[in-house]
C-alpha cells in the first residue's frame, strides 16, 4: 500500500481534526472543526520547529501526525524531535501505515539532524505501546499532564 | 526563601549545564561545558516557543529549566506548555526551590494561554513521580523515546 507524505495545507484541515476526534481517548477534548483549529493549522504553519504532516493514498488523506523539533541544552546540546497526535484514519488501521509514518518521522528528525525522538501515549492504549516498542522505543519515562482552567 | 526568575543569559550558560549534568542520570549523555551547547543556546533564544529560565537566590544562578510552547491541532487546538531539563543546584535541594519553580513555569503557562502543562521524567526518579503528583500533575501517559545515531 503506497503512502506519500506531505506537509498539510489548510484544506487538509477537517480531515486532519476529524482523525484526531475518531479516537475513544481523544473525541470528547478535540471538538468539531472550528475556527479554533484553524487558527493552531496557521501557529503551526508559522514555526519552523513545527510541521503538520499528512499521509496520503490515492490522492486521499488517511493519516496524520505533528512533529515539534525542540532545540535543548541536554544530551550535549541535542536537537529532539517530538511526535503528537499520530493517527490512521479508522477503515485502514492495522495495514501498515502508522509503521510507514513512524518510519518516515524518524528519517525526517535524522535529516534535520535530531539524537533523539520522543512521544507519549496514553497509559491506555496497550496497543500503541506493543506497536512503539516494536519500532525500538523504550518506553523510559513517566509522562505527567496537568490541565489547566 | 526568595528566588527570582528570568530568561537564561548565555553567561548563565556554563552553570546550567553543569545543573543539567550533576545528576545520576543525566551526567554521561551531558558532557563538560562547550560549543554544541552554546548552538543549543542559540537556537533556543532565537525561538519564540522556547525559553531556557534560570532561578536565582542572591544573584546567583540556582536552577534551571525549559519551556516550549508547542501549538497543536488537539484539544480544540490547544497550545501546550512542555517543560524539560528541570534542575536545581546539588546543594540547596529540598528547599522548596523546585516547587516555585514548577509554579511559576504553570503561571507562565496560563499566561500564555496554555490548556495543558506536560513533561516525562524518567521512570528512575521516583521522587520527582511524587513531587509532580504533588503538583496536581496526572501520570497519565507512557514516554517513550528512541535515540539516533
Amino acid at each position: 500500500m503506497p503512502v506519500d507524505f506531505r506537509i498539510a495545507r489548510l484544506d487538509d484541515l477537517p480531515a486532519v481534526v476529524a482523525m484526531i476526534a475518531d479516537d475513544s481517548i481523544a473525541a470528547a477534548r478535540t471538538g468539531a472543526y472550528g475556527p479554533e483549529h484553524r487558527a493552531a493549522f496557521e501557529a503551526i504553519a508559522a514555526d519552523p520547529n513545527n510541521e503538520l504532516v499528512v499521509a496520503e493514498r490515492d490522492g486521499e488523506v488517511v493519516g496524520t501526525m505533528q512533529l515539534t523539533y525542540i532545540p535543548g541544552i541536554s544530551r550535549r546540546g541535542a536537537l529532539r524531535l517530538q511526535i503528537e497526535a499520530v493517527r490512521v484514519t479508522a477503515a485502514l488501521r492495522g495495514r501498515g501505515i502508522g509503521r510507514k509514518m513512524m518510519e518516515w518521522a524518524i528519517e525526517r528528525g535524522r535529516e534535520r539532524g535530531c539524537a533523539v525522538v520522543q512521544l507519549t501515549t496514553d497509559k491506555r492504549r496497550k496497543d500503541a505501546h506493543r506497536f512503539y516498542d516494536s519500532l525500538g522505543f523504550a518506553a523510559s519515562h513517566e509522562g505527567f499532564k496537568l490541565a489547566l482552567d
